[in-house]
Formats: C-alpha cells, sequence, structure tokens
C-alpha cells in the first residue's frame, strides 16, 4: 500500500508547517502526513489484517503497515473508537463489526448474495458440496458467499478472499464475460496454472473463454495434492444484460458428474439473473445439450 | 456522528496554517481539519451508507455526513481508490468489495459465522424457517447470519443490521448472558417494547432474564400487524465460557412449537460452543426439561 506522502509545503501559498496532534514527530525532520494522506494511512491499518493475521499486536500492526509505531496508535485509536478495529482482552486489534455492518452494504456482494442466497440453498441441498458465489473486482474474483455442506470437501479460499480469475471456474466465468480490455490486460501477461504454475498459452486461455461464453459454463479441474477438485460454474447476469457475478459449485471428482451437475448450476444461475431483472435468463435455453 | 473538529492551532509551538490539499477551503475563514479528524471524516462518509441509502450522490453523501462537498470528494477519491467506495455508471457512490473483504476477518462476526454456519444449516432444513446468528455489539445485537428458506415469513431486521437487546429473542439472550454493568446500564434507563412502544417495567425485564438465564432459552413474541412471530433463541459459549453469540430461529406463531423448536435450537447451539471449544457445553443437560 503506497503512501500518499505529499510534500508538506506551499502549493497554496500557506506557510510550511506540521498538522496538529503529531507534536510527537519522528526524528530526521520527516514531516508526519495530514489531509487525505492520514486517510490512506488509516486504510493501510485496515489493509494490515489478512485470514492468517486476523489478531495484531500494535507492534505487528505497525510493522505489517510500515507505518510507525506512535502515529499506528493514534490512527488506530481513532478506527477503535468509530468501531471499524476493536481491541480483546490483551490489548491486540482486530477487525471490528461495525466495519462489518457497513461492508454489507454493499451492493456487489451482500445486494447480490441477498438475492442469490434462497437459490444457493436450494442448489446446496441438492448437490451436498460446496456452493459458491463470486464476483470480479478488477483482474481477480472475490467470493462474495459460500455454503458448505459439512461432509463436503475442505476448499482453499474463504468468503471475503479472492481467487484468480485464469484457474477456478467462477473465475473463468467472470474473466469470459468481462469487458473486451479486462481480458486483453490479462491476456497480454504470461499466465500460469494454479496449483502446478505452467504457462497457460494465450491462445488455449482464448479458446477456453471462447467455449465457456458460447456453453454459459465452466467446468474446471483443480489437481491438489490429495483429490482433484472439479468446479462448475455459470454466469450470473444483471439488468443491463451484464454478468454481475456467477454461481458455481466445488466437487471432489470421483463424485463429480459434471454434464447433470452443469444443469443445476446454470438452472439456479438463471433463477438468480431473472430475479435480478435480466431478460437473457428467459432467452434460449443454455447450449451444452 | 460528531467531527472531532479540533483547534488546528498551536499546542505544538508550531505556526497555525491550513492542512495542504485544502487551497479551495470553505469560506468564512474555518479550518479544513487535518491529522486524526479526517480520519474520523473519511468514516462519517463511510457512515452515511445504510440499508435504505445503499447508493449516493456526492451531495447526499455530503448532506448526510454533514461534510462539506469539497472534502467529501476528496476524501471519498481516496476511499474509492483504496477500494472502500465504488462509483457505479452514473458517479454515484456505494461500499466497495474490498471493505467486505477486510469485514469479513472480523473475529466476531465472520469467526464465529465460519464456524457456526454449517449447524445453522442443520437447523435450517430440519425448521424450514430463519435461523440467525447474532452477538451483542454494545448496547444492541448486530445480526451476523441469517439463513431463510424461501417459504420462511418476511423479516425486519437485515445481516449486518442492528436489533434491540430487550425486544427480540436473540437479543433477550445476549442481554441475560452479557456483564452484569451491560445488564444495569440498559435497565437504569426506561425500556420500551418494539413494535407497541409500552413501557416494560425494569422488574419484569429482570425476570424475564432470569428466566433465560436458567433455561438457556428466550421466548419471544413479536407481535406484527399481520402475524405473530416468535423467536426462540439460545446463547452460544465460547471457550472462557462467556456467551460469544446466540442462535436462534423465527417462525410464524401458527407453525411455533416452542418446546420443540428450542430443544433443536439449543441442540444446534451447543454443538457451536463445543466446536468452539466451551467445555460448559458438555454439563449438565439444558434446564427447562
Amino acid at each position: 500500500m503506497p503512501i500518499n506522502e505529499r510534500p508538506g509545503s506551499s502549493q497554496s501559498g500557506q506557510p510550511d508547517v506540521r498538522a496538529t496532534g503529531t507534536a510527537s514527530a519522528p526524528a530526521r525532520g520527516r514531516r508526519p502526513p495530514h489531509g487525505e494522506p492520514v486517510v490512506d494511512r488509516a486504510l493501510s491499518l485496515l489493509a494490515a489484517f489478512d485470514a492468517d493475521h486476523r489478531v495484531l499486536t500494535l507492534a505487528e500492526l505497525s510493522r505489517r503497515s510500515a507505518i510507525p509505531l506512535s502515529s499506528a496508535l493514534r490512527l488506530a485509536a481513532r478506527l477503535v473508537s468509530w468501531g471499524a478495529l476493536e481491541r480483546d482482552g490483551a490489548g491486540r486489534y482486530c477487525v471490528g463489526l461495525r466495519l462489518l455492518e457497513v461492508a454489507t452494504l454493499a451492493p456487489r456482494g451482500h445486494g447480490l448474495r441477498e438475492v442469490a442466497l434462497p437459490f444457493m440453498h436450494d442448489l446446496a441441498e441438492v448437490t451436498r458440496q460446496h456452493v459458491q458465489l463470486a464476483v470480479r473486482d478488477g483482474m481477480q474474483a472475490m467470493l462474495v458467499e459460500r455454503l458448505s455442506a459439512r461432509q463436503a470437501a475442505s476448499v482453499e479460499y474463504r468468503t471475503g478472499g479472492r481467487l484468480p480469475l485464469h484457474s477456478t471456474g467462477v473465475g473463468l466465468v467472470l474473466l469470459a464475460f468481462a469487458p473486451q480490455e479486462v481480458q486483453e490486460e490479462l491476456l497480454a501477461k504470461p499466465v500460469y496454472s494454479e496449483p502446478g504454475n505452467r504457462l497457460i498459452p494465450a491462445d488455449t486461455l482464448r479458446r477456453t473463454l471462447a467455449d465457456v461464453r458460447l456453453k454459459r459454463l465452466a467446468v474446471f479441474r483443480r489437481e491438489d495434492e490429495s483429490e482433484t477438485i472439479v468446479s462448475i460454474a455459470a454466469p450470473v447476469f444483471g439488468q443491463d444484460e451484464t454478468a454481475v457475478g456467477v454461481l458455481g459449485v466445488l466437487v471432489p471428482k470421483r463424485v463429480a458428474q459434471p454434464r447433470l451437475l452443469g444443469l443445476a448450476v446454470q438452472t439456479a444461475a438463471r433463477s438468480i439473473s431473472r430475479e435480478l431483472g435480466a431478460r437473457r435468463s428467459s432467452g434460449a435455453p443454455d447450449s451444452q445439450l
């Protein structure tokens, strides 16, 4: 996270000075940031947390955000006072419930999720495996929701986490239905399989994407150490006929029946699309039959 | 949301000046804030969104956060650049996916949710109604997750939203198992029923809470215009034997069988508690039988 360290000087014709509240400035005459850079710093504190670091001491927070201890303490206090961070009994910091309260208002996340959830349940009851809902965020997919049967195989990605577009079933659907420029940006660079780290030739990926568009379905096999997992995913369309998300199931290869599961996934994805106001979902049947 | 408007002057012995990047300062010589107050302002922008205002124009954002247009524009730009806010095709603002990514790391929210979800599914399949998971946040309950059968009655509160402690089933459980000082703080003020707005005598509420503690179960009837909804809720305990959350079902009165449903809810709540490492869950049977 680059810190937008604006020069603290006189472009506005004002004399040059430190912001208040930073009397204990670090050494070497470096001016503490003020104005918008402070917002960037506060956001850096939030970005210091990840799935493997859900609880951080002040020292860890300072190190992971590259913000000096005293500034980190002050900024964290503001975030705690608002509820974006919380402190545990030992004084360590974690992400707070108030952030979750605001974040669940994201239309592309929980807005879509609220419409999709009943249909995801139907699909989960039929398949007894993982059912996933994802959206594209830039050049990655983000997992908005997953329903998992208790007997379902363990999986790699967490709700709220990010997935590569080119080597997951849900990612391939999002990429196939993304604007041309997003596809070209991804195809312009070498793309490697995950896991395995083998180069995927751009032509191969182009053919895969064309096939996903034609069938409105991706079937992706992910070979993990223990077991091959099959991901079967279909696009969800919104009112303006663009793909707003993707619905998928994850099943171990030994129980996967991609054609049957594909029909179930497409059915549920169409139901969600119709609920979102897409006309496309009431058009011709999906073409893989 | 009060803005912490620190006097921008000379407690640090520095000359008094405007922060940079605020050349287009508002009229009447009022200094724009810098340092931590800027963080508070950025957070006020986030707080401008709610369930009825998920998408806001810049003018609405400015008005709802009480932040002048030019400052709101600058701060929103920082939030958009990080991903806490997003803009739609019309340039309006909404909560961004990146915030959801961070917020799902909240241990008291999604951490608990991940453990609870499979058991919530079991309960949803058995009851075919709403299954809710909530935690206490200060003097309110926050709904962390709800699974809803498609045929279930419509309900008032949204996931990520807040509920009163004293007039919901999940709230009564959270209040009954909250620290003494939380209970006393709530009981010290007049408490009114929702809906209906009738005064609940403190003694009545005290007796209700004692009963919930004894039975480890709350059965709460909420009389809405159309139909009476029954909420049946049981505590979830964590490792240190404190109540970390509450599990509940919501059912229309005409199909409610509180004793039967109570057993199902308590069973699932105990399973979640055991998964969280609570010993209490393996103790004596719940006492309402």
